[in-house]
Formats: C-alpha cells, structure tokens, sequence
C-alpha cells in the first residue's frame, strides 16, 4: 500500500485557498493514506482567539471536512488533516481527522498543545484513536494518529502501538529541530510506521515570527527514514509499504517487544 | 560537577585484567561519577552458561565490588559499573551497581535482557533505582541506573525521571546502531543527563561474532550531545553539568514537561 504526505505552505485564514491548494498538489498523486500538516486550512500563529475561532469548523459538518470527505471519495484516499475544531458547546480544539473514502470521520483532539497554543485551544481529553482499514489493494491496516508536539511524550506513540496502530499519522507544524530526528525513535521503539506531515515557511502573530521547518517523513519500524522533503518547498511524497511489518513485534531471536515490556516495574 | 565514561574492550573471563585495565584508565581522571560498561569484570558473548555462573560474584561482597569500593574511597567518585551477579539463592543476573565513596552500594538487575542474554540471566522484577548523592563541591544530585537495551523500552527513562533522576547512568554493551541515537531523545523527552558507557572489540561465542559499536557518550537535557567517544579506542571522557539544569522542567513559556502529562489518556 503507498502512504504519503503533504507539505506545504498554509495561508493565514484563507481556508479555501488553502483547500485549493491542497488539491493542486494532491490531483494526480496515488495513495491509500496521504496526511497533510496541523492546521492545514486555517495556518497555526493566531494573532487572537477570534481569529482561532474565525477558521475553526464543526468535525464533520464544516466545510473542510466535507472537502476532505469529497477528496476521499473522488480519489479512493483516506485522507489524514489537522484543522481547528469549534465543538458543539463552542469549544475550540486543534484536531486532526481521519477521512476514509468509504466510512466515518474520525476526529481527534490534541492532547499536548505547544506553547502559545493553549492561549486558543483547550486540550484533548480523549485518548488518541486507531482506526481499522483497507487500502484499494485489500491490505487491511490499522491507522493511529497523533498530533505534533504529541510526539514529545513517548506515551502517545505507544499507548496507539500497543492498541494495535501499524502505521500512525502525525500531522505537525514544527518549528523545533528535534522531531525529525525523534519519530525514527518512536518508529523503531513502537516498530511502526511513523508518517508526519509538517508545513513550511513563516507566520508572526504581530510579537513572534515562527519558521516552520518542512522535513515532512516517513519512518519504518527498523528506525529507517523511508523519505524526507527538504525544509522549505511544496512536496506530495508517496513510498510503497507493507503494513504488515509492523505487526512483526521480534526484535531478536529472543526478544518480543510486547512480551519483554515490564509494566510493573514501571512509573505512570 | 564531572561526570564521565570509561570506555575499553573487556577481555573475556578475565575480571583481575579487566579491573586493573580500568584502574589505569582512570588513574588521574578527576570526577564525581564515572560510569564502565555493562559485564565489566566479565566480558558479554558467554560461550556457555557455566562462563557466566564463573564470572558472576555476590554483590556488594565480591571481588569486584570490593574493588569498586576501595576506588571511589580512594578517588572521591562515585562509580557505576556493570557486572554479572550470583544472587544468594544462586540465580545469575545482569546487573550493575553504583558504588558512592561514602555510603551503601545500591544494586540494580537488568529488566530487559537482551537476545541471548536470557540464556544466562533471569531478569530484574524490581524498578530501576535513583540514588540521592553529592558531589565533592557539595552539588546534590540524583543519580538513576539502567542497563544497555533498556534504553530501548521508554519506560525505564520515563520511570527514573518520573522519580527524580537529573542524571542517568547507563552501562552498555551495544552491537546495534540505533542507541546512539535514541539516547539525546532519550534525554531530551525527559530533560535529563544521560551518561553511556560503551565498550568496543569483538568477541565470538563459538558460533557468531559481535562487534561492539564504542561511541560512549553524555546528552544533555535539552538533547544535546556533550561528547561521543570514538567507535573503537579506551576512552576517559568527561564533562561539567549542572545536576539542575535537569530539574528545570519548562520545555516553553506554556510547557512544564510534567503537568502536561495525561495519564488518563496513555495505554500502560
């Protein structure tokens, strides 16, 4: 099955250029999974909450998400999207969606928000989900998905592994150097595909300049970098896998990764 | 304070040639904390079980740590060293100790053997330990311990920094590549020292060879490297810390790498 990403570079607020934009980049590119970055139709530095609220959209009814579930369907794509979620009491979360060509919206709810973002957002309470799937060949897989700065906290990529994710989504947009050296850790800790899509380019909220670094990946469950996009330009990358390697837990010829873990000897 | 690795290549079965190897290492080197490899005394491909049981003493009443004990009384450090342990009732373990010029020798048993390791050893079923110490200025610190291939479980970092660790010392035998890399994670997703001590050389069991990837090295809290030894070559490296810079849990203006934990939502 082929998975991929979507770098690239969101306008502040213009959701529907944005959304354009996307569907240039993706017209033409074959995946069974592509994941775009964090925030994708609205851009991430909020001058206000207002302006928070202005881009944030009900999940499933909003407009971007009946875009994304008409892209899945047109294209046979389960497409993977952070974007800023109005809840129905009116709450304003940054979530990320799981958009099947044939089946329910899954939504999630960033659990760690990064910095300025708490200043917008309230975080999620819900654990982070998997979602059982097929891919246009008949590979079943199972598809997690986290959210940015949720890489940080080594719990989260593991607490989806061991619920069985073989391949986990990680819509982003980084601005620190450390997590394209880290998700090949959490790739080979976890032995699962890893795919985060970052943005690029510049966002100042009228204080701050934040420069996000591209470097959209793949990982595999050995540790291995399967791609990455340069730090600054538009990219649709696609790399052929088989899901079915992450469900190998040996690490050795004695070693089990699930049956070697101690959890009574750990700390929560 | 100093704190530092003394990297070599064990002979096999030798512990009196091993202990005075390291005792010319480390003659002149000044430091609060020198961590040796994993299986110091022993060397690590046993050829058979009965090597292993031959090599292994009591703790804290063997050779070795007698030895250990009359160094870090005769220098001022505090020494970690890996060894393999006959426990009272005879089972063999692959542990390590921290060995303080003025107080108890705390004793730690390897949780997660690696690969042909479980031929010889049974594993550890208590928590890693943190150690409060202090250093000749008068620096208090916490000193944590785990073994080699723990380091591939994120549990046992998270739980020795969940319970005070500022630094941790990490006595290895490494053949495999990806540890150099995850320790600076490691290290960066739980804003700690990490101090690995390596050893190179080869050795062979009869049936297969191993080669031991050297590199020895310390991570700082923000992830950082402070030092990487050479792949192959004896080694004493050491460098300053401060013990609280790992204390300082801020990761942002908005992230205190604890309180943003979510347990709630972590599968354990």
């Amino acid at each position: 099955m082929l998975i991929g990403t979507v770098q690239f570079a969101p306008r502040y607020g213009q959701p529907e250029a944005n959304r354009a934009h996307v569907a240039a980049l993706v017209a033409g590119v074959s995946a069974d999974v592509l994941v775009l970055p964090e925030l994708f139709t609205s851009g991430y530095f909020f001058q206000a909450t207002a302006d928070a609220r202005a881009a944030a959209e009900p999940v499933p009814k909003g407009p971007s998400c009946a875009w994304l579930i008409e892209q899945a369907r047109a294209t046979g794509t389960t497409f993977v999207a952070g974007l800023p979620e109005r809840g129905p009491e009116g709450g304003l979360f940054n979530s990320a969606v799981i958009v099947p060509p044939d089946g329910p919206v899954t939504c999630y709810r960033k659990i760690h928000l990064y910095n300025e973002e708490k200043l917008h957002f309230a975080p999620g309470r819900q654990p982070p989900p998997v979602v059982d799937l097929t891919a246009r060949d008949g590979t079943s897989y199972r598809l997690g998905l986290m959210i940015c700065f949720d890489w940080f906290y080594p719990e989260v990529a593991r607490s989806l592994a061991l619920r069985g994710a073989d391949i986990i989504a990680h819509p982003s947009n980084l601005v620190r150097k450390n997590c394209p050296r880290a998700m090949p850790i959490r790739a080979l800790e976890n032995r699962v595909f890893t795919v985060t899509a970052n943005r690029y380019g510049s966002e100042s909220n009228g204080k701050a300049t934040l420069t996000f670094i591209g470097q959209s990946q793949a990982c595999a469950p050995d540790g291995e970098l399967l791609y990455r996009a340069p730090r600054v330009g538009d990219a649709a990358d696609v790399v052929e896998i088989d899901p079915a390697e992450a469900r190998l837990k040996r690490v050795t010829a004695h070693n089990e990764l699930w049956e070697d873990r101690a959890p009574a000897t750990y700390s929560s």
